[in-house]
């Protein structure tokens, strides 16, 4: 069981660090360190960065508060809502200090790690997919009168939350996110 | 005149390296090994990789087509429309490689080194303030009929634009850049 628990630690610490300073800056020695074990038992719970990489992906994949996107109890439009604002919420709570792991990855890695890059389209698709059916149910629900195909409302709402946290991790007051809500709801999702 | 060549070179390298690999990556000797000079000559120019930055930063923000939105010759949505076609242009003539200094500067290092974070806030001011100025003569020209707060809409817009950039470097098919086009002049600036 020491080991297993050691490879969580070396997650945990990766998941930490990945989110806060993204994928250069977060070497092997500063994951190992913050995860209060030795560098050298890092090669036997993965092959390399790039491995735990990918786990550290897979798991903040099951974070992005997608299921709030099918959530049945409420209109397809508030569906929407909730799913940003609690993506914003994770954010603000701790200070702007933290993006988001795909867009740190994609501008840090997607060039030079094929692997990386090819797990970033899938679950950049997948999230986009998820915001594009709802979109899609809310025309039909009517609350959304646009006609304007779904799939690209979508590719543009989720690059323009990943945009909003670059402006917020410069500025940190507040007003990307701001934009966001009021264009997205008032003017982009009408 | 030597030394003065020498701080060009330095600069034009990291210019480079900072747009393709982001901060973190591109470390003092990889600039340096780059622009072909030795390492040691890197600290008779500039105090710090911060200090060399800066200036990056500062060169990076005379080439951001700012001044295609100020072109009296044509409208000011077309001027608009202008300035996001030259800046996606740039990038695709890159095969998705580079992506924007700001973004990148934003995610690594807006949280941990003051004065780069400092001259990101006043940059991102500067470029949204002109696309704001641009959006409110479209809507007094009455090309954009959109009575949102001018000030908000460009904030949107050139986040949303940093992300799209996110999202390129991740697809590199040009998706994204088409969705930000369709919904920014289809739907936004309506």
């Amino acid at each position: 069981m020491a080991r297993a628990s050691v490879r969580e630690q070396i997650v945990d610490a990766a998941y930490e660090q990945f989110h806060r300073h993204g994928y250069n800056a977060a070497g092997v020695k500063l994951i190992t360190d913050s995860a209060g074990v030795p560098k050298g038992s890092f090669y036997n719970h993965f092959e390399s960065k790039e491995a735990l990489a990918l786990v550290v992906m897979e798991r903040y994949g099951r974070t992005r508060h997608v299921e709030e996107l099918t959530d049945e109890e409420v209109t397809p439009l508030a569906r929407l809502r909730n799913h940003f604002e609690l993506l914003a919420k994770d954010i603000v709570e701790f200070g702007y200090e933290r993006g988001c792991v795909y867009g740190n990855f994609s501008n840090e890695t997607a060039d030079h790690i094929p692997a990386i890059r090819t797990a970033l389209i899938e679950a950049l698709n997948f999230w986009t997919g998820a915001v594009a059916t709802a979109i899609r149910a809310a025309q039909e629900a009517g609350e959304v009168t646009s006609t304007q195909d779904a799939d690209v409302v979508a590719r543009f709402l989720t690059n323009a939350w990943e945009g909003a946290i670059v402006g917020e991790r410069a500025a940190k007051d507040g007003s990307s996110f701001a934009a966001f809500f009021t264009v997205a709801f008032e003017v982009v999702l009408r």
